[in-house]
């Protein structure tokens, strides 16, 4: 029915998680609408994404240099490890600028109900990372439920012979947010977490 | 902070409508989990599609051939024209096989409040076709709003000295809807009872 190359331009879409087929048709249309110069630069960015994107062989945050920029920039702390669940979490931090140490990215967090166990978030590099590094502070910086909980005390834990201190981001009311719409494990934290005054 | 090719492939998805800034991110990422050849099949596709689709130099509608599909078919009804307002109409008629006639792909439809006046949506060929050709009956399969009576009125305003039926398709469509999400009975039912202008 739709000529061979926009139905395959629609299947390419939905290659993508949460694109449905209406989304996908919508998009493929949209490219008609596009102009030239904008396919091309579109066509070079998937292109050079897919060639040039590859983990920093240290902290597995994805770039396109041999090591990634954090990395290999001597002015952070290298004593502070902050472990994400995911590059863009690694990208959250460095937009706000509030963090000088280095990143260690997982492959996703341990999660036994969808059979993600510890050896499949690629863990051991992390262990190697840190057993053979002069960390002071591990921060543990996860979504805050249950996978991300268990993924803080599992390395917690294996590496519980080494001395050094493990964090976790505060849990608690998210700045600005009105109390009633807040769910009652967030409150129990608040309250659990809750600070002194000084 | 991003490396460029990532971020250039942000602005690349930011180029489609609807899409902002944390969806064209999260597209942006997932290219990075698609496998290789999937990547490849995306890139060959859109290639494709910038390349090879224009519009039918008959109808308007979207094609990779020469002339569309349902123009060179010989056996479809050629006194019977339906003239959209977009090649996803063509389609989304085919889809469902209910009309055997022609079609004419305007290019958008009459908004004076939007700027958008006759002389833009491509009617100069329409007239041409109609006055060069011999159909008995023109149905306006609009979506079903102002914009779309404005442009049936005026093309039969234009045409009013031409022995021709004109017709609407019935109203049954839900009023402010989009043509794509209509379901294919009620297409078919607005179709059959598609009522004459006078």
């Amino acid at each position: 029915m739709y000529p061979d190359c926009i139905r395959n331009l629609i299947e390419s879409f939905k290659f993508f998680p949460g694109i449905g087929d209406k989304t996908a048709e919508r998009l493929a249309f949209s490219v008609l609408n596009l102009e030239d110069e904008q396919v091309e630069f579109f066509l070079n960015s998937l292109s050079e994404v897919n060639i040039k994107i590859h983990p920093c062989p240290i902290c597995n945050t994805i770039t396109d240099k041999d090591v990634c920029a954090i990395c290999s920039d001597k002015l952070r702390k290298s004593n502070i490890l902050c472990v994400v669940e995911d590059s863009k979490s690694v990208f959250l931090f460095e937009k706000y600028g509030m963090f000088s140490g280095l990143y260690h990215v997982l492959e996703g967090l341990i999660s036994p109900l969808d059979g993600i166990n510890p050896e499949d978030i690629g863990l051991s590099k992390l262990f190697d990372r840190i057993q053979n590094g002069n960390f002071t502070e591990i921060i543990f910086a996860f979504k805050p439920n249950i996978e991300g909980e268990t993924t803080s005390l599992y390395i917690k834990r294996v590496l519980d012979n080494i001395d050094i201190k493990f964090t976790r981001l505060a849990s608690g009311l998210p700045i600005g947010a009105d109390m009633e719409y807040i769910d009652g494990l967030t409150l129990e934290r608040a309250l659990n977490d809750r600070k002194e005054i000084e």
